[in-house]
């Protein structure tokens, strides 16, 4: 028996259950992790400023109040160790120091990440912490860290079985327990020996795939397993959105509250792909749960990433108190593909609070085209026939509410939400005062898109997708009677 | 050489051995085991009314005294573990304790079956007994159980090679072993390195694929593993009848009394599958020696499901004295698919009691038709010409005498075996009184289906097979001349 | 740098090391082991007049002086442990102790080889050697042993990695190197973990395949990995001729003199192929170097079996000094397949004793067929263009000169080679008085088939060659004038 | 986040950190070693004179200044061990014993480079040094050895996991520092265990393949990972460039500065290959950044050879102070086949010294064709569009001004670059002298090949290869207006 099985009864059994159970680590990140992580946007290139100036816009923009809640430094930070063996940070890029950081961070209402790496260099080569743990979880503690991302390069070959890997990465889950801070644990090494078989009892997420890149299905050889591989050998990087994607598939009902697969950092607003593939990427990180972590340089945002990033209908589906992950009901391959030759459909689905019910349509195909998806389809459980199919559903359309352009655009020129006009509140949720979980509960319309029809009993939903988008729809049980959207 | 080569000397050798020397870890389920886990059905809502009344239902239908011996507890039995890191129960769904339940179901003929797993946590994330295995044996012990599900969740990533998952899980043998009391070891690591190399020496049925999910062949992302693959990194859960069953193709021959490939719990009555699909599945469980769990909820069994269940016929193969599974000697894909693309038809056979030969010839396709299989095919051996096909047969359809749907109901609805009329007697087997073996030596004409031809030397059955069902065939020599099905 | 270079330096190199060099293990074994082993006719069936009446005919059918020199002894010989721990025989079958079989064929001019497991049960679960290695090496040379076979059945798991298995295996090998006497080490771990890898330090043979079964090509789903896959975590058994030979394309050139791969036991002779299918099987047995273990019943040996297993000049293939096996050149897919959809040729090739060039061209199609190869392809070698390319050559067809069927018949009904006429001599090679090398120094025609042709510099062998049939031929530098085969 | 990321902002970093932290292991072979090695040319026929007199020949043809500075001697040098288990030179073949040839070597103004095993013998069966490691390395050590080849036959079964393959490399790697002598130390286990993931923390270079053969495109039974595979179980030897080729795009960002992967010795002169191949080989050996160790026997090098091995334009890219390996940018099957079924064109590009693009374009059809390629795909990057695409760029042809046969003959034909006329000046380039690196921040013409042309923003790259060729190209920013090559 798997613990894929159980959406059915984990409602009930988190109710029953002491947090310390359902959460096995350390009771953090009971929701998939919120935040911003230079790395995308600024590799090596990071100090004080960036980190801070970040934060504020970030504030500034509305984007804290959305969920945004991590600030994650990552690799070149470091100067090397002391004479003692502790990590010392590069006083030319943080001449504050590190604490320094952390406290601004706090100030304005974020929590404050940093990076390590479980070799003996970090990717950049800068001093890694395998056979420091614990004197490096004491060093992040200090510094008043509230997020370690733990990277695998230069493991000394301390890989090859789920048994060598976990070790090595339990060695810093014990090392950050016995430091006596809460800091949320995001394991990097990309999906080798199998995460997703030990990482609940590990970490708090971990990387399911090599490194993210900015387009939306190019294949690159540097990321040698295709989307359809469940085992990868050698992750590499420079992977696509859809090849990601495709492998997450597999593996993404292992997720648990508390415990994510991670499918790498946001790609949304860096400019290699158009605004549908961001915006399917963004519904799909938040649809299976993924950490969200932004990966742009968000002085140069523009109006449309703002308005994707910041859509609390979508951001209310990552941040869902189920905590279940959408999976793939079904794919076909189209033969309408791009220069790469890829072209694809897919359907996925899954369950959210109250009932309701997630649906994504995704043309990855090379042009719009009507889609539809059936009751049976999306309601496909594992035993007999779904109740659900027997019943009427409201379709709330999640991304049909998504904020205007010169909104987004007064607020970025405005250089902070309070900078835009009235229409701001149409599309404002403040996660930091009313969490997704109450608004969810309280009907909040913010968090559910725009009603845009409705599916009887044994129906299908059917609508156009354009090239590369999807339709992500919330179903809601039928209060009152409607119209309905098509019969099959 | 392989074990698997010896069926021809087997029955000699069993005869002259010692029992301990023939069935390696604890002499116990010597044919495959019967039972009902309420996972399937009821995952987590599990309570002691459950187990009660469903034994005592399985006991008035008559399901008893078909084999079906186990009563199993899955998953969310437990409270915890105590100061002393005792396993509790959960006093809310198990007012009287476990062994008040072991007691009942005892005193109803029954054996009682419980559950742990080899982690950390279970899969629902209750206690696990890694690094408990000596005090939750006994514990178990103490309570009269006499069967362990021992499951693979959270396992500390302690897998990857046979020798890290054997050594896992050979720690639980050596505890039951000194525990003292005899329990049926059934471990559930769902095929992971390989269990049929070293289960033999370890337990006495070891599942060897993902979880079932109840679909006929829908393939769903979460079984990653097609069912051409023999071996599976990645098991996953959600995997259908035939996805199961072609893996199994592959290494089903490892099999040998008291230690057994299990193909996971059954799906028979659970209304996911149609009648011939749920006939299908239930033959080929029964004829390559599965474990035999239904997992339905016997309050809502249907006439159908229970006259598959209780077919003597079907149960006296998986519970022939030779402990041989069948083989699969042939397999073609065929383009009448389904909505899925599937579509294949297959033959099967293998040796049984008194030197008869099972053959299953299985029409996976998405439409009725003919098939026939040659004696050459249905007795291709290892070496040389096999000398039975020089041989006459008689051709009995094990499921010709199936129980009638109006007999069937009369149980279900008379709420016992006893409420039907004396047409039961035409279908009730009594196993507790006259075992399996006993009655095929006596030519209990109900465990020999209905004669419905003879196949000559050299030649070939034919028969007509119904969409994803099968024809269950028995075949015996002839002693007297009669007609033939036809020559080849 | 690969051993697999080495072949054009390792004939001066051996002329100048000292043997325990060239030979690691042991110092036997330098050529192929021949022999008999009655697993495949008789399997567990075994006792002493079994052995010894084989032996005697053996030796009067001319087969030892052919070279076969082992009879080996396979599983169900044991009657377990006694309360020392040591081995018991079965009095049963052997009711004078094996010491008293060694010596009796010790006495007809054979050696004595024995079998046990590397895990804790035989295959036949009879009591393994695992944990008690240095205890049974003893046994077996107190009992004049001369030959192991030493299998993985049962093995608790100890496989994963070559280090697990290799540590395994090798603990016999230093077991029966402390045993003071010389007893060839064949290892019959079926392929797992690579043995190629690491046999050479560890065993005179490896097996590198599941087991054989008497089929030339038909596809059995227990040996579930292809002919095409060079690696195979699960070997299975049953698997084909043309599956085991495939498999060994990719890694036979790892064999060395005293170190061979094993591509298991012969089925020649026991039914299930034609006679061109068994020429090939042996042909291409002796041609890679695997051990040549007959597999027979040598009671019921029929003209063309012994004809096929006592061509002098096959064996002296088998025996060539070099101790190189020949390699695949090419292979391709052909249209002309049988039942099964099989349908491929092939041409190998490898460098013989005296500057020779061994040459096969398999025709695995399904009819006959006119095959050739040119002497680019034949002399295909890694640096530069081979020189041999340039020279003429003479085409000896080693089959040309198999002994009749009446010779052969004769010899069976007389029931030795001496009850056979006087063309006897044209075919009785006895290796125990002049041995291959000595022989083939000696250009005895014997070993050399018959000289059909001549291929000159730049061009082509053609030849006809029957469906699943081979032509076998050394090719000899010119050293007179002669017609040409083909030019192209 | 994974170092292949990282080009962009290396530069900048490497100047800002201490070298040692940079080239982790021992501050040796910061750009790919280049040199000699006897083996794909000799194998086992080695001595003293061998050695020298190539040293001698190199000079005198003007490699040693091009900067082949390894001379390396290759297996078969040894007698084994004397009685304290030091390994002894072969007096037979080093008379003078090998600190006098290491000697030699250093007065002719190169290093010395031995050979030897981390296993108990060498593939040649000589001692290896698993278990002497500290011993040896202080043995070679005190031959003033500067360069170590550590290859992998008879190890023991030490492989299957990263763990256990690095652990027993990385024994020497100790060892070596131990011993005192900067000795570059180059790993050959032929890519088992990913060497790729744990390399740069163990030693300069390791091999990702199998053994090259001297063939471009021929695929080899014994090579039987396809280029497709991205990890390779069983290596193999006989691998075809193009084989390697493949393999290494997948992997090949992996190397770092001091950390390269090997793709195995040159076959440029060997024969096997024509003048086109040896091209592709050579340029794609020196873009991947992969170690140039001439393969060919330095007597009978012809003019082609020659001015392949020796084109300082081509050899600037190899030494190029970034070290950055070209990638892959697409792949495309074409139908224009040869005997072997392979045809293939690609184009692979990366950055260079100076904001130079290095693109080369490889025809690996069976015929010339016109090939392109944008400035898109030449800079694609990770992340957003990459500003270089709206830039002008001179295209340089790095082959444009190799060596015209005539003065390469007239070298070899003086037996020094001597003897040949003034026409050397325009292809001598001394790196004794001026560094590459010097060179091209000089813009020294040699190191840029021939300006052929530009290509502005947004454009493309469009030249005839021929078949099996490259045009390996240049792309500098410009400074002047030009002509175009083309716009699309």
């Amino acid at each position: 028996m798997r613990a894929s099985s159980l959406f059915t009864t984990i409602t009930a059994f988190m109710a029953s259950q002491k947090p310390e159970t359902v959460y096995p680590i350390n009771g953090l990140g009971v929701t998939p992790a919120m935040g911003w992580n230079n790395w995308n946007a600024f590799a090596c290139s990071v100090n004080e400023d960036l980190l801070i100036s970040t934060a504020e816009k970030m504030a500034a923009f509305g984007l804290r109040d959305a969920g945004y809640e991590y600030i994650v430094l990552d690799d070149c930070w470091s100067l090397g160790r002391d004479s003692k063996g502790n990590l010392q940070h590069d006083p030319a890029k943080f001449p504050n120091g590190m604490k320094y950081v952390a406290e601004k961070i706090h100030s304005l209402g974020f929590r404050f990440g940093m990076y390590s790496d479980a070799g003996s260099y970090t990717c950049a080569r800068y001093p890694g912490s395998l056979g420091y743990e614990k004197q490096d979880a004491i060093t992040f503690a200090s510094w008043d860290v509230d997020y370690l991302k733990y990277d695998n390069c230069h493991n000394q070959g301390l890989s090859g079985t789920p048994k060598i890997t976990s070790e090595r990465y339990r060695t810093m889950t014990d090392a950050l327990r016995a430091a006596g801070r809460p800091i949320l644990y995001a394991i990097c090494n990309w999906g080798e020996d199998f995460p997703w078989k030990w990482g609940p009892t590990v970490a708090n997420s971990w990387r399911m795939s090599g490194d993210i890149y900015d387009s939306f299905d190019r294949p690159d050889p540097r990321c040698p397993c295709s989307g359809d591989e469940y085992s990868c050998a050698y992750p590499g990087s420079h992977c696509s959105v859809m090849n990601i994607l495709n492998k997450a598939a597999s593996i993404i009902d292992t997720s648990l509250p508390g415990a994510f697969n991670d499918l790498d950092m946001l790609e949304v607003g860096n400019g290699g792909m158009d605004d549908e593939e961001y915006k399917s990427h963004f519904s799909f990180w938040a649809a299976v749960k993924s950490p969200l972590l932004m990966g742009n340089d968000v002085n140069v945002m523009d109006a449309k990433a703002l308005s994707i990033l910041n859509n609390p209908a979508i951001i209310a589906v990552s941040q869902d108190p189920l905590g279940v992950p959408a999976v793939r009901r079904w794919r076909y391959y189209v033969n309408d593909t791009n220069q790469y030759g890829q072209g694809e459909i897919q359907m996925w689905s899954g369950p959210l609070f109250g009932g309701d019910q997630l649906v994504i349509l995704l043309n990855a195909g090379n042009s719009s085209r009507t889609m539809n998806a059936t009751l049976a389809d999306i309601f496909c459980v594992a035993t007999g026939i779904a109740k659900e199919i027997q019943e009427d559903w409201d379709v709330y359309d999640l991304w049909a509410n998504r904020m205007d352009d010169a909104t987004a655009q007064s607020i970025i020129d405005g250089t902070s939400i309070m900078g835009a006009g009235t229409s701001v509140a149409s599309f404002y949720y403040n996660a930091t005062q009313v969490s997704y979980k109450e608004g969810l509960a309280a009907n909040d319309p913010l968090l559910y898109g725009k009603l845009t029809g409705t599916v009887t009993a044994g129906g299908a939903i059917e609508t156009e997708v354009p090239r590369h988008g999807v339709a992500m729809l919330r179903l809601r049980k039928r209060t009152t009677t409607s119209f309905k959207v098509q019969d099959v």
